[in-house]
């Protein structure tokens, strides 16, 4: 390992918030995506996002990419955050194409600053803990040309996750570091069962952390044709042409994940040269990818009627085990049971909670039927 | 039986229109109860009830028997029955006092009128088989002392009506003419089952025809404390004392339903001496009594997905035998099956279709919660 420098590593969150999030239809809408929802409590989840790192890093340093749609609403969220940090795809290009447009602007400069990847859409409840994971993620990071990953303690054998295959132990401690053998994207239910029977495989978060230079080389070497694009994108930054360079050369990159651009090439290399490692994301995360989930965690798992509607006033009869939101309606449920109901001004959604994750059909169906406006 | 009169019999309707309905919940309130609500099409219930009645007598025979919430929405509702005809009950006491008013105001000046009562949140499909079975009960009730009820033909073991026995035919025709043995209120399910099983019981309407003097009279006979204070009443109507007298005098009466009153004790004189006689009211009655019962009307019985939202388009995946009333709302159902949703501006009400009848405790939960101004 390299010899770590003397004072603490410069440290920049780069906040992804381009996801549309149609699973949380009908209060997630195009332009008001899941990520600029306040799903569980006062604050959005973006707005949470970046109350977490808080402690990590300045809001100066902080980079938001978003697509057009999302750009003001998050501009208003996030008045801390300086607006030309904040980037709006000229087009969707997943994830590669973000984390490492926020490489190559930063590179030139400081090319040690330790890069963080950050969801914008996740529950993180042990917000302490959180702090303390990372910040042993930027020393280790800013110690070299390493990757950091987070792994989720996996307890399920969820298919819609990536998982990640843990090799030995590099270094104990309050923050254990353990070294990555193999990225594996949603397995089948029978491997996603061995995964979590062998015990050394945790979900893959989304949370990255490496150098700008460790990051703009890594896509310089596994997608060459990527690198001049996003170094032209990079240089404009600032210049009175960067907003058509920007629409101009972003939609030619790959249409890539950052796991599948560098993160599996990577690790296919073997297990010593990889310098790919994982820190246990062990702070109460969850992605709560559906209604369902939002109510799982909004009752701490006991799936008790929570009923989400201003005034305090509801009646319930014979019913249990109901997620409902409708702000400043009084609600009556009778003899219904493990339903999701959501009512906003125009839109009224019912579901059986086991069935919220096929929302997002809706969507699709509404678009079928020319009601683009409603989604 | 008497020798019928050479014209026409008068014709008087008096339309009950005291009730609350709260098993309509959220749509119906106190001031909005059933009868002045459109649950099945463009016209409200009461107003169908009268426009069932155009073909047999004049709007201006047409007498309303309402309370003090409802007296102004149905006088909107009704602009072609004279406003005096309208008359609001100081205090609720059941159908007795309501339907033998009527009689008191008619018997002076036109004793042999027919007074026919009819309920007004009541469906029926076949008008015109309405109006010759009321016109044969006219005609019939006009010939003497004779009272007339209208029995439904019974499907199913109902708990919630009342049973008429019927005697022997006394007349054949288009409108059969059948003695009445006895009434029966609400029986249990067992004795319910014996009635279906055995055919010669039908469910009483609450439609029944008499002359204002057979019925006055019949009031004088089994009702004497409460036949004074109704001639009261009816002698000040037209003065400037009646509000004061109908306030004062009303409420002193028996709270008592017309059946136990008067049917009753008539039947139970055994049957040639009753002069009760049954009609047929083989019209397609329903009573629509709740939001389920409701949902198998406007689907005629097929109980498909019914969405009443205004906005055509809606989504409904795996989703069966739903009723969604959703005003200006676009609605989407995920693997639902047998609900009742009703959403107005204020309330949102979610109940198994089964459990629809109990929606009247979600009311009482309400009033407990001293939520009255929401019921």
């Amino acid at each position: 390992m390299d010899s770590p420098s003397s004072s603490a590593p410069r440290f920049a969150p780069v906040i992804l918030a381009g996801g549309s999030g149609t699973r949380f239809w009908p209060r997630s809408r195009q332009a008001r995506a899941k990520q600029v929802l306040a799903l569980d409590g006062e604050r959005t989840m973006i707005q949470k996002t970046i109350d977490r790192l808080h402690l990590l890093a300045s809001p100066k340093d902080v980079w938001v990419i978003t697509n057009g749609l999302l750009e003001e609403t998050i501009a208003q969220q996030l008045p801390e955050v300086p607006r030309e940090n904040i980037l709006s795809e000229p087009a969707a290009r997943n994830t590669a194409p973000a984390c490492a447009l926020a490489a190559f602007l930063l590179e030139p400069k400081a090319p040690d600053t330790v890069i963080g990847v950050f969801p914008s859409d996740h529950v993180i409840s042990d917000v302490e803990r959180f702090a303390e994971v990372i910040r042993a993620g930027i020393e280790l990071a800013a110690s070299g040309e390493k990757i950091i990953v987070l792994g989720v303690p996996a307890t399920r054998p969820e298919t819609g996750y990536g998982y990640i295959e843990q090799g030995e132990v590099v270094r104990e401690g309050s923050v254990p570091v353990r070294r990555v053998r193999r990225f594996t994207e949603k397995p089948n239910h029978r491997l996603a069962q061995e995964f979590l029977a062998a015990g050394n495989y945790a979900w893959n978060g989304g949370i990255f952390l490496w150098t700008a230079r460790t990051l703009a080389n890594a896509i310089r070497e596994h997608r060459p044709a990527m690198a001049p694009l996003l170094e032209k994108i990079a240089a404009a930054h600032g210049t009175p042409e960067f907003d058509q360079v920007f629409a101009q050369l972003y939609p030619q990159c790959e249409n890539i994940s950052i796991d599948y651009a560098v993160l599996e090439p990577r690790s296919a290399k073997g297990e010593v040269k990889s310098e790919i490692y994982c820190l246990p994301a062990d702070f109460c995360w969850n992605d709560i990818g559906c209604w369902g989930s939002l109510h799982e965690h909004l009752t701490e798992g006991t799936m008790e009627n929570k009923i989400d509607a201003t005034d305090p006033v509801h009646c319930t009869i014979d019913a249990e085990r109901n997620y409902v939101y409708a702000p400043g309606k009084v609600v009556a449920l009778v003899g219904v049971n493990d339903l999701v109901v959501v009512d906003t001004g125009d839109c009224l959604l019912i579901t059986a909670r086991e069935r919220s994750q096929d929302v997002g059909k809706v969507v699709s169906e509404l678009k079928k039927c020319g009601r683009e406006g409603l989604v």
